[in-house]
């Protein structure tokens, strides 16, 4: 039973933006995707046994992520994936699944876990639900199998299960 | 590999007191075991299909909790068992592996996971470690498989497994 | 010396939107004015010996404020100044100081102060000067003379001694 | 009249410990005077035309404070009372109205206002009043009139109309 619990633990975080990420502008008034702020916020956790690397790769909204950008996420995994780490990666929800998809479909002999997570609340403002995602994240990626998951609000998705509700603010299991 | 993961998910909370727990009175201008603080941060937290019912059982110091205590806490987890619900218990940490070990004992054909957590800041102060242990405790009864568990600081230990280290305060694999 | 503090307080807080009031739309991922905030924030001071009425008027973004709104503070205004309360008015801090000159000419012979207060970044996010604003507004009603003042950041400026400097988002003297 | 308010400030903050900077000791498992904490949370106010000196004296619960402690405040204040800065001293609540008692006595004819504060509840825990009377004071010492203050809880009471009322955690007028 045991077994399947990675005692020890080394996990790449990659940024890329999204709500989970967006800030108060002071200068235009409305949110938007300025800084990595995760680093700042995993420093608030606290993390055993655990190696985390975080690598901030780009700062978007998740609907104007394009073909490239999803590429370059694609390559650094690849470039990566020999070290035996797992990976979290921070993502806008609009389009979290549509990326797990690709990288699911590139990435087929998987040994470790990759776990897609966002926020509908961006980080640092009242009722944010981001750092209980990331703290999801990382706890998930200690736990499940091999694969690619979404993982938030108490939740892990396979990722060809999943799709968000907009309406609810949500993920909902398919299938 | 999706089978292992609860999709609809039960979980009963049961309070004990301990750190986690603990308020600054300003009647004592110390920290006390006085109410019941758990109900309030799962507020916090979004829990998608998951039903949780918290179950204030009692609100001690871990270092003065006595064998009829922990026969309290044996007692309704027995009764509730048979619901299929998990189990999340928010205890002191200096004898919670006490309190999990004496469980194990009494519980030997579990077909749930029962977790211990706890915190060594209080809930609600700076710093606390509180709510990410809660947060990854209601995560890891949605993964782990049946047996009783230590959740906290990114590990999950099965029950014998693991042993407080004061003085870094934190908990530590044995064997 | 000490008559000029007020030792007894009755405070009217006008709410009328403006960025403190600004909470994240998750339906729109944008900051809205969507409803009064300020009773929230209140409840999380102690305030001794002060009697305080809020009382939300409008919800608006100050950009978006016209004659007819300006009209409607100054007649809620002048119905309760018979009461001997101070007023803060929570505002926009785009046409706060407009909003304070048209007072001003309509109530030559105030005989208590009247404090426009708001914020550069909205009341619960992180970073955000809301809390400090109400907090040294409400202090500066019990010690401030008659009159209109801004007060933001550690300053209180008669209102006609003040303006916004948007690239620093502060009020700056003048004259 | 706005000749009274301070347009330009200087504020020495001396730090000597009581409940608003305690924290809690993970070792112990109690609040504990340890380190400064004062720079840190005004760190998180913007304060305009206002030029803050922060010097940590001490760091003791005010009931353990000595007529040697009182005299070391005394000196620095005379030392530093010729730069025309006004004083804010960081104080634990039980002893604050006599260690004013006796500045005033020592410091017959002051042109600065000096206010003493502090809090029921250490900074960093929640529901603590301590921001909030950290940037009353501040804000008091470019209002208030020459003297010295007790500043708390939206209140300015002269030293010598005030005491501690310990079974409501608030000061309250005498005479």
């Amino acid at each position: 039973m045991q077994g399947r619990i990675r005692r020890m633990l080394k996990i790449i975080v990659i940024t890329t933006g999204g709500t989970i990420e967006k800030v108060y502008s002071e200068l235009t008034s409305t949110v938007e995707n300025l800084d990595n702020q995760i680093d700042r916020y995993l420093g608030r956790l606290r993390l055993s046994d655990c190696d985390v690397r975080v690598v901030p790769l780009m700062n978007k909204d998740s609907l104007e992520m394009t073909d490239a950008d999803r590429s370059a996420i694609l390559e650094l995994i690849k470039q990566m994936l020999s070290g035996g780490s797992a990976f979290v990666i921070t993502h806008g929800t609009d389009t979290m699944v549509q990326t797990g998809l690709y990288l699911k479909q590139a990435l087929p002999e998987l040994k470790v876990p990759i776990v897609l997570t966002g926020a509908m609340t961006p980080l640092g403002f009242e009722g944010s639900d981001g750092l209980q995602n990331l703290t999801e994240s990382l706890l998930a990626v200690r736990l499940l199998e091999p694969g690619i998951y979404v993982v938030m609000h108490n939740q892990a998705f396979p990722i060809d299960r999943v799709r968000k509700d907009r309406e609810t603010s949500r993920f909902v299991w398919i299938n």
